[in-house]
């Protein structure tokens, strides 16, 4: 079903971008403009008829490819037709099948620990109800029942505290975690995210700065997450003391936006002791990690944690939000009108079968395996352009010298063929679909190489 | 195409809906389930085939009633499908189409005074974003240039000032504009959304508590509204000099979840020009009222206003969120993975052209007057249970003697085959779709008014 390879017609873009958006968003942000139709499985074809292998995948939200043959497929059932034009607001008036629905969707790649699930529609909201429930939560754990106080009712109406309480979630330097206010507040990757946007004075820990790869630097690498680890337990203690209590720590598996940083499935398990400890609930980002980029279907599993988390939220190659959660983060009032979109549901019961029919993680697994070895050596043999290769699974990254030659290495691959990513200050990051494999690999290897040799 | 009347065989929920749920999400919220595929017009049908005129329409959201044939049919043309299946970032990889779409679906209802639209994915990211504009462009004003220091750089990073600003939104009490963190700051509608969740010290107006008919109580309801203006600025003064100078100010054209209020052409225009006095941007916020229900397109265009606003957000009705807004609100640091869906797009292209086609604003202006004179004989043949009839289209409400009232009535017409909605302490909220004829509304009033006989 796939292509067999890039085809090059034009520069890309291949004309004035400005000239097709009269009336329209942000017109620099646009790399070019996509004929959906013609792309197929890791090839996204361009409005020129470039073809390029992806590597990006719509910022990683691509789960098996363009216009996959099983996705096409629910469209040409008749009983699903109804599920597309009639979105229902979830939350009171479900379709009759969406439990069963669920059923063989989210409840059966629940992460361990989990009980419940609660979908919603982006990642933004997934992890803004996500918080909401964490602080209802911590409340009602203070307050040794749920019947907020006369008091509490009439102050929160003017978001003032006891109703509103001066409550607070950690996050972590170099995190990720949506721009909607309460998301914006945990996230720290770039300024121009939060710059001028009223924010939370909640507390910020360091991420772990590890040097890679990991196995060559274990000792040093332990002692970073050590100091890492030991301020998260700070900031705890005194944002307690500024009467601005932690009711939840989140975490990435792996910093994504933020330029792809790891860390050690010890200090992850630490960092969940760190919050039971403290009383903290402990929500795992999985908004990009999720669904199989690391050759498990979730990035935590790799921690080898019984208890991982109370929340694991996710979306993007997801296709809806949502957020799984222990039994005692019931959503008594978490709501809004869509609470997610069956359509998007019905999608994912098929990106699941393929997962699993196709055995996709572990073809993950042995293309990532390819991808990282071929880093290796391209770092190796330009020691003077790359560095600090590192992945798991496909879910791979590089660091370029700088910011202008990564981006300049992006757009020239680009007119090669090939699609990637940016991620933090000089990242080149790695998001291929879970069909990419090792031939897709290889060829990308080897343009790379090229542009490279060329450079 | 549409039904031609109730059809009930049992009470609604007929099941037990606890039994249906297991590992879900908040079972107390679920009204009944739903079979989409047999709903159809203004008729929704639900597990056990009870078929019920629908006049809440999924919290307001369904535009052309149920299984619209125009919705089906873009479903069953194979170019639409990749649109379905290859959902795009859209802030970076547009469809090629995508410009083209936009001009002859939101471009086409802009409205007045407004040069561009953002796509967005529901009301919430909307208005998250809108209010983000706002602070943006008010922070460039204030610069004088859109370049930020050094330490605003630095400052925004970990939350703080002069990075991230102490500015404010300017919000009713009684309005609701979502529940994200940001847009929770200034929802005020109930005390159990914003209960236990962290929020911002931004300034509450009142909003004007009108006596119904308003033609009728004229001078009290000028007073009233003079009042609340007052107020409005003496507020923008007083946060400003607290240091939380009022960026924007954002309102509904009429209060929906907070009670259906209402407030006069007049009170509009007199905020709009304190919000240019003082040099704040002004939001509506049309997520409920956009998209017809009152006989216009916006309801801000009973105002009859020249420039009615900065911005203007909305979804519901529309099937895709976003916000239009004026040239200076670019939004040059808005993004986010999805950007909205153009597959919503599609069917709002279908939903746009069958308003127009059969005339669907004069339907509902049509519609509206018979369901409002009914709601006035019906409040004077029941004074001592109803009170307050009031609305503009079919967007109409009228209050209970109290909301236990309320909540029985409701249940009461529903097991008759209506389905209503509540909204503030006690008023039930009429919301049909626009496809709602005059012979629907006599069809409701017949069984409103036995139920009414009843009781
Ligand atoms: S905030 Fe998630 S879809 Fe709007």
């Amino acid at each position: 079903f796939d292509y067999d390879g890039p085809s090059m017609k034009t520069e890309v873009p291949g004309f004035d971008i400005a000239d097709m958006l009269v009336f329209l968003q942000n017109v620099g942000a646009v790399h070019f403009f996509c004929n959906y139709e013609e792309s197929r499985g890791n090839y996204l074809v361009d409005a020129d008829g470039n073809r390029m292998l992806d590597l990006y995948t719509q910022i990683s939200s691509i789960p098996i490819g363009y216009n996959h043959p099983a996705l096409l497929k629910v469209l040409s059932k008749p009983h699903n037709l109804s599920t597309f034009v009639n979105r229902p607001a979830l939350g009171i008036l479900p379709p009759e099948n969406f439990p069963e629905r669920l059923m063989e969707t989210l409840v059966s790649v629940a992460p361990r620990g989990m009980s419940r699930v609660q979908t919603m529609a982006c990642g933004s909201c997934s992890n803004e109800n996500a918080f909401k429930s964490m602080f209802i939560w911590y409340k009602n754990k203070e307050r040794g029942h749920n019947q907020p106080s006369q008091e509490e009712i009439n102050s929160c109406m003017l978001n003032q505290g006891p109703g509103c309480p001066d409550l607070s979630i950690l996050s972590f330097m170099g995190s990720f975690h949506g721009r909607t206010m309460g998301c914006l507040a945990t996230t720290h990757s770039k300024s121009i995210h939060k710059l001028d946007v009223p924010s939370f004075d909640w507390p910020i820990a360091p991420f772990p700065k590890l040097r890679y790869p990991l196995e060559e630097f274990v000792r040093e690498n332990s002692q970073e997450e050590a100091r890492c680890l030991e301020e998260v337990e700070d900031l705890i203690v005194k944002w307690r003391q500024k009467g601005k209590t932690v009711a939840g720590i989140v975490t990435e598996p792996i910093q994504s936006e933020g330029g792809d940083n790891h860390a050690s499935p010890d200090f992850f398990k630490k960092l969940r002791n760190i919050a039971r400890k403290h009383g903290c609930a402990f929500h795992v980002d999985e908004v990009q990690t999720g669904c199989g980029p690391t050759g498990k279907f979730w990035a935590h599993e790799h921690w080898g944690l019984d208890d991982p988390a109370d929340i694991v939220s996710f979306s993007k190659k997801m296709l809806t939000g949502g957020y799984f959660h222990k039994d005692e983060f019931m959503p008594y009032r978490i709501f809004n009108t869509w609470m997610g979109d069956p359509s998007k549901n019905i999608f994912l019961t098929e990106v699941l079968n393929v997962i699993k029919t196709e055995r996709l993680l572990e073809e993950v697994s042995r293309s990532g395996k390819a991808l990282l070895q071929g880093l290796y050596e391209l770092q190796a043999q330009y020691p003077h352009l790359l560095s600090a290769a590192r992945g798991v699974g496909t879910f791979c990254a590089i660091n370029a010298r700088d910011d202008a030659t990564r981006d300049r290495l992006i757009l020239k691959v680009r007119n090669k063929g090939i699609i990637l990513g940016g991620c933090g200050e000089k990242s080149i990051r790695f998001r291929p679909a879970l069909v990419f494999k090792e031939y897709h690999v290889h060829l990308f290897l080897n343009i790379f190489n090229d542009v490279l040799a060329e450079h």
